[in-house]
């Protein structure tokens, strides 16, 4: 979209503001923030890192004037096109915001700003003796203000919650341009509506992020590793049926399927049997007597599902070598095809057999290779498709699978997405999850808190409905 | 407020609606539906007992063409005001929706309607190994509608979060009479607002709850339990701190300060010691191992602090014996006074210390006793004002009394609510904890999902500010 006379007018305000060195609008510079990690792209306007939240609400009050599309974004590593300029505009970056401005070891929290690494944080916490829980895929190059926005996941769901549970308090400016505190820095509250879990997740649609309290944890005094080969799903699926029976709630539960694994033989071999149906990957955690006693039962458990082996890990050195195959299941994968989509389509967990056999199914009607793996615990699944975008009669048969996937897990009970978001790859289909009235509602929120508009326009409602 | 012209067509449609035996508006009946527990009373023209979702819509669209307020409630023992009906209209009691629809024991979630008792609840989940977590004082008569409105929180907030933490989703009736679906049955989620947060805790404002998903956890294999009496509330606070610094989280961590000890010895004699400071009553649970050995950290740590006794249980009778005192904590402190003002201003848990000496200071200043005992572990406080309301030169110095502990929370990083709701009670104040951007934002919801402003009006918002 070419910038009208308007938007340049306004766009040479926000230069002024926020100084010629934290503003770009050269064309090579805006490609570089035309896309994320989807194959969504659009090419913005002008980008700008303002350095405080008064910047970024006269900002928004200026964009509001103009009718200026405002994109927040941290490191571009979403899987829902939630940062892609989709409408053109201003692209706000908030890495200039990256400081971890107190770490409370007696209450248990932490206050931050949005650009701050998710791995930094989950670092510094760590040698606190303390935890921040989420580790999304991407925690060594995402920020925590995306983590918020998109209410991020991860390995750990089943035990210990996603980012949402780990939001306390934010500091929010709102598309009119108001700083909003919300939440507070104690356990309880109750006071008022929860506006923290309203932004949370909310895609950067109904404000900018410049605050973040996250609650924190004692660290687990230790942590025992499994890894499980079974020769089919079923087995796998089984044990993990049986484990949570068992009243055990490991701390990650992971999935490999026969694709995957043997994407992973190829690109990085770790010696895993080929011709195995599935792997499960388990850990535990707590106090150590708890952590060894509930490891015990999961061996137990997957040898009595007839595990074709069943590996613990011994020490460190092991745990790590254990986990090396799911941490390459995605840059596996990603190498077979030039195109890859990573979806996050989530059904209740005794469902998961269900929808591994129907992604199964479904790859083969449309003869589109998808590889699954996931959080078995928790039901979230990533079937990855791998394809060619180039190809358009193939990249039709894709979208139609995707379709397929999100309709069976909806079928199953699930949810189109567990921790991707809707952006614009998914708005077409969110309806179909949350019905008109929840869209209708849904709508009323973002009407309410940005009249005009302006923040995100294109994301998670009907009329973005972009690419896959 | 009498009943105009039109209010009366409207209740006759509704009544017709409803039917005769589920509809009452005699004197007598509107008298008893005209309080909570709190000391607020109203008077409503009606109140009816709807049968399904479908017959609350066609209540709320009428609701709205003829503005009609409509008050949804349970049992009404709220602690805010939440069901009291300050502008008259039409009590909504949801008593009749008391299905268990589903436990589901693979997936650990169940669906229910607001009707059912939380009790009834808990116990029909811990039959099946399973356990749901949130235990307010009032979970023997509150329903788990009122839970969800009011975010309800209990004893085991620390270790295991509050009814928001387990609300998976909800269906929803929209004070337009929309019938939203929100939420999944898996564990995570990322599709679109969080209007299941949204609505937690949003005191029936809203909407009207019509049906709950709640998240079930495995059940704790053992639970061990402790008594400590400490000389001074120092000890106890040092103790609370050095459990914590341990890394031990306590499944519940509860406190009784002098005030509180003495009208439990008055009231049903446990033996305590009268010149005891403070007492704590510690459990630890999980795996047995893990709760055999976090107790034993925990008396030591106790022994430590100078406790003058340090008593853990050594069966389940000895168990509960120790948890009477606690449980009679409130009955206990509301023989002493006709009137009895339970509070629930919640601080970050190092803050504990300064908010018991800090109320025990507004109590000297204006002479009026107060009890304080509660939750250490969350900071959540219930400091227990004894009064006699039909005094009214000793009233006026109470709500001082009252508006002092709520600056004082907030001085101290805290909430002048941590599970009791802002209802009627504490709009006034709410202002003061979230800022007028804060207040703004809420109300620009509200009017979004409420144009006419007809579902429980007079809360949270200024323009309610009632009685303390």
């Amino acid at each position: 979209m070419p910038a009208s006379k308007s938007s340049v007018e306004v766009l040479e305000k926000i230069k002024k503001l926020v100084g010629q060195d934290d503003y770009l609008d050269s064309y090579e510079d805006r490609l570089c923030y035309s896309y994320d990690s989807t194959i969504e792209e659009a090419i913005p306007d002008a980008i700008c890192f303002p350095g405080t939240p008064e910047e970024i609400a006269q900002i928004l009050k200026w964009a509001n004037e103009y009718r200026l599309p405002v994109i927040p974004r941290g490191s571009g590593t979403g899987l829902s096109g939630g940062s892609v300029p989709v409408r053109g505009g201003l692209v706000m970056v908030l890495s200039r915001l990256n400081r971890i401005l107190e770490v409370n070891e007696e209450d248990f929290y932490a206050v931050l700003e949005p650009g701050v690494i998710t791995q930094t944080l989950s670092d510094e916490i760590a040698r606190r003796g303390l935890m921040y829980p989420p580790d999304p895929s991407s925690m060594k190059s995402s920020t925590m203000g995306g983590n918020v926005a998109e209410n991020a996941g991860g390995l750990r769901g089943l035990k210990y919650g996603v980012t949402k549970d780990y939001i306390m308090g934010l500091e929010v400016v709102t598309p009119t341009g108001d700083i909003v505190q919300t939440g507070t820095r104690t356990v309880k509250t109750a006071t008022g509506y929860n506006l923290t879990q309203l932004f949370v997740g909310s895609e950067g649609t109904l404000g900018v992020i410049t605050k973040i309290t996250v609650k924190l944890i004692p660290a687990p005094e230790h942590k025992e590793s499994v890894l499980a080969i079974f020769a089919d799903m079923g087995q796998a699926a089984q044990t993990v049926a049986d484990i949570i029976k068992a009243g055990v709630v490991p701390a990650t539960m992971e999935f490999l399927d026969h694709t995957t694994i043997n994407a992973v033989e190829d690109y990085m071999p770790t010696g895993l049997p080929r011709q195995a149906g599935a792997i499960l990957l388990i850990e535990t955690d707590g106090v150590r007597e708890a952590a060894v006693k509930e490891i015990g039962r999961v061996e137990e458990i997957c040898r009595k599902n007839q595990a074709m082996k069943v590996q613990k890990a011994k020490d460190e050195a092991e745990r790590e070598a254990i986990w090396t195959a799911r941490r390459s299941a995605l840059s596996a994968l990603a190498r077979v095809r030039p195109t890859t989509i990573l979806e996050d389509a989530t059904v209740p967990r005794s469902r998961v057999p269900d929808m591994v056999r129907g992604v199964r199914e479904i790859a083969e009607k449309y003869s589109i290779p998808i590889g699954n793996f996931g959080h078995a615990g928790d039901g979230n699944l990533h079937p990855t498709i791998l394809t060619d975008e180039r190809d358009r009669e193939e990249f039709a048969r894709v979208e139609k699978a995707i379709e397929e996937i999100f309709d069976l897990a909806l079928r199953l009970g699930g949810t189109i997405s567990g921790e991707h978001g809707i952006g614009s790859t998914k708005a077409r289909f969110m309806e179909r999850e949350v019905g008109p009235s929840g869209v209708a509602a849904m709508k009323r929120i973002k009407d309410a808190l940005d009249p005009n508009g302006i923040l995100n326009p294109g994301k998670m409602f009907v009329e973005g409905g972009g690419h896959l």
